[in-house]
């Protein structure tokens, strides 16, 4: 800690590849009446930190131009309608941006305590995957017991929380991934069924494991054909929920299928969301997932730790490909 | 009535144009346990019919294989299990098929009594598009008062009733037709907004009447280029209802929009649903639209009657496209 007005950061100079990310120094941000000030520890990297560093994802109105949307850390000064944290307090946060500093400001509403047992690397590599997972997966997807569950991408930060939320609640769980190192991986943590995507057409396989059944739940960030397939392997009311498309946007789709198998098809964003909806999922989280993190049932899943200084490297290894669970920056 | 184990229907001789539709002599259907035999008095002609008769849309397992999927008549015999109807009430009914015929076997849940003050043709306008429009506009798109509704297709069946269930619930209706004739029969029907969609694009419109926020909800029967678009024209948290692809079903679309604006895309068909959901359907359809029939805040807009043997002109006309509302088969 230090008195200092100024703090350390990463910033983005231009749009471009990882060493588009250079050290700075910012001022410390001011917490408002409703924001704690966190001093940070540990921050999170999330795809959308790099489109957002490759200029593809700009920061919404108001919110800090820095990247990084979760870190843990301590609280180091709360605004005069803070209640439920005090100074000194150990915390996780969802931010909307600026989580690669050593001070961010978040609202109360998006501050979670660290669960018990917990590092602040571990803590920091929470809140953006989980915030996600249990809104898109659950609220959005409706994935109940017992029903069959896709995810794609099962060793990336959502894929690695999504296999272990979605083996809590006792859902089927079906994961593609690229290697027979990533396939060992997504098996540890529950996964019933994994795909090598390059060598089965994870169509035919949903199909196979589930005698002709479908998936009722379908995570995809990839996009691209993807789609048009999600739609030949989903059951009788399916549900398909996008949260990116790493293989583009703009594709082609038989959409008798989503009719006839009267598929929903739905998506989101976190980012955009108000903050009262953050409120929302994070008491949902504290109540319902937290007490699953603290006796062992699920944990982060890490990949690597860079300092906050060698960012780029963490964006490097992201854009390489090769990770299994989350990337963290370490915050001194 | 006759006593004859013989009935007059209309057959499809084998897939083709209007001129497939045929006169023949069939059994009289035998009603089980918790069927209702029927003796027609009139058959509402569908869509669905004419993509049956061109061999597109085959009738599922177990169905009669003659056309006609809503009847209104008179209850001539009633199984053993049936509770609700008497010999002699008049009724009109969603059938799996086997409309275009003097006689046809309904179960009993997919009965509904003739709203009082319609003639038989009008109770034969009524199942398949209302059946339709409630689940698929209410139930499956939430459509609630004051929302903005979007549906293609104003002058069809379809779009005749939804204009009409849309308004009484207090929705703002938007539709797009194909003539200045039939934009006034929707503005009649209560239409707040009607696109020649031949002259305006119907994206730019919606948006513009509506401020930039965009339809909540859109009933689409078109496909083809209006998926995307439809997704241009979709509010935030929009719902998109696929009901049939006149245009075709395989298409590209950005799903950018899908995710970024939370939409929720999702379709159904009537024909295939289990008895037990046509039955909770009429159950709804009676309390809650029923007695704005019979009050005459709604009513069946009625294109025109043919005599069932020439059921073909119907299908001609109905081709054709110029039609306002339903198309009706009388049956004597």
């Amino acid at each position: 800690m230090t008195n200092s007005k100024k703090m350390t950061a990463v910033e983005i100079t231009e749009p471009g590849g990882p060493k588009a990310l250079s050290v700075c120094k910012r001022d410390k941000p001011q917490p408002s009446s409703h924001e704690i000030l966190i001093a940070v520890r540990a921050a999170g990297v999330n795809r959308p930190d790099v489109l957002q560093r490759m200029g593809a994802y700009p920061p919404p109105k108001g919110a800090s131009d820095l990247p990084g949307l979760e870190v843990a850390g301590i609280v180091e000064a709360v605004g005069d309608d803070v209640t439920r944290f005090r100074v000194g307090d150990s915390v996780c946060a969802l931010t909307a941006g600026g989580g690669y500093a050593q001070y961010v400001s978040v609202d109360e509403g998006s501050v979670l305590p660290v669960p018990a047992g917990l590092t602040m690397t571990q803590a920091a590599a929470l809140p953006e995957t989980f915030f996600t997972v249990w809104h898109n997966v659950f609220e959005r997807g409706g994935l109940r017991k017992g029903e069959v569950f896709l995810v794609h991408g099962g060793t990336s930060g959502i894929g690695t929380t999504a296999i272990q939320l979605a083996k809590a609640i006792g859902a089927i769980v079906i994961t593609t991934v690229g290697s027979v190192e990533k396939a060992e991986a997504c098996k540890k943590l529950g996964a019933d069924h994994v795909i090598l995507y390059r060598d089965e057409d994870f169509v035919s396989v949903v199909k196979q494991v589930t005698d002709g059944r479908g998936a009722d739940v379908i995570l995809d960030m990839v996009g691209g054909d993807y789609i048009n397939r999600n739609y030949s392997c989903a059951a009788m009311d399916g549900r398909i929920v996008q949260i990116a498309f790493l293989s583009g946007a703009k594709t082609e789709a038989d959409f008798s299928k989503l009719m006839m198998k009267r598929l929903i098809h739905t998506g989101s964003t976190l980012r955009a969301r108000p903050l009262e909806v953050k409120a929302l999922l994070a008491k949902q989280l504290e109540e319902h997932v937290w007490p699953l993190i603290e006796n062992g049932q699920i944990a982060p899943v890490m990949d690597m730790i860079f300092p906050l200084a060698e960012a780029w490297r963490a964006h490097d290894r992201m854009e390489e490909g090769s990770h299994i669970g989350k990337i963290v920056l370490d915050v001194i």
